[in-house]
């Protein structure tokens, strides 16, 4: 089954239901940045996640530096953003919330 | 400076301030499992952990399976139980703390 | 469909397809060290197996102090050796081939 | 001792002695782009990096999407490049030299 981009009336309804991600319309993206306490945590993190990804198959762009990771998703097969992106961006949230205790 | 074995007294002493460290006499060690939610959570734990303790030039044995993590501290240098060993098992428990939320 | 112990007949016939696994016949399982450069390297190759393994669902017992990690493959759904962990074996050699160039 | 940006002089010398790096001039740092054979090789790769990076307290600025990591050094504490962002680069190379064989 092909993976489908989002229509505007399905973003426009999908999209307040993350936390703090942002929409970066010259793309068709979303973005977040996420603080850790160190380096060492940062990298648990984006090891975590992108254990739970490849499994996925659905592969995030991820930055890091130091004690920040900023995670884009988009899907490549669509050109955009689709249902697979809106998931795995509250999976991210939730292996983060982890940390912030 | 040498690394030093800790004398009986000096065992007696801080091993009542860890917290379910379990020492074994045999090997002059202490030994502690940790359970996580899943395996990539164990994984994102032992990088984290794999990370801290490079720079420390200090390193565990550590035993996974699934989601469970066996860390085993005990100094190469003094064929024994060291002051570092316990500093680490406290660091252990600081990482962890943050899955058990 | 169920995962199946190998025949004894079965097993006789795939375990010389492997390079130094040890069959372990107590446990029914196979095990082989591998040794690297330093603890980042083998650190590096558990998360590099860990990843391959969670996606396959299918995860190793692993033991590591500093430039050593052990691999110890069976399949707990059928309580012994199964043909996925043979599988699982040749993959585990594949992906250290990389580090002993 | 604090560290200091290298003088253009430094910079002219020493830049050719890095493989394939590129030089930032707006933002006084070198960038290099690794491909592997999947994303675990990939992640692999990036942890590898991170645990040696960690213990010489010199972070990368690091992207990941899928096979493709991008590396980027530039030193915060001189707002430029340093003579440690030149052994980065190098370290990264001896890593990465594994993976292409």
């Amino acid at each position: 089954m092909a993976v489908v981009k989002l229509s505007e009336e399905e973003r426009l309804a999908l999209l307040p239901t993350l936390t703090q991600w942002e929409y970066q319309s010259e793309s068709d993206s979303i973005r977040k940045e996420y603080r850790f306490r160190s380096f060492p945590e940062a990298l648990g993190f984006i090891v975590n996640l992108g254990v739970e990804a490849h499994s996925m198959n659905h592969h995030p762009e991820l930055f890091n530096v130091y004690d920040r990771v900023e995670i884009t998703w988009r899907t490549h097969d669509c050109q955009g953003l689709s249902r697979r992106d809106i998931d795995m961006a509250k999976l991210c949230d939730i292996i983060y919330a982890k940390y912030i205790n």
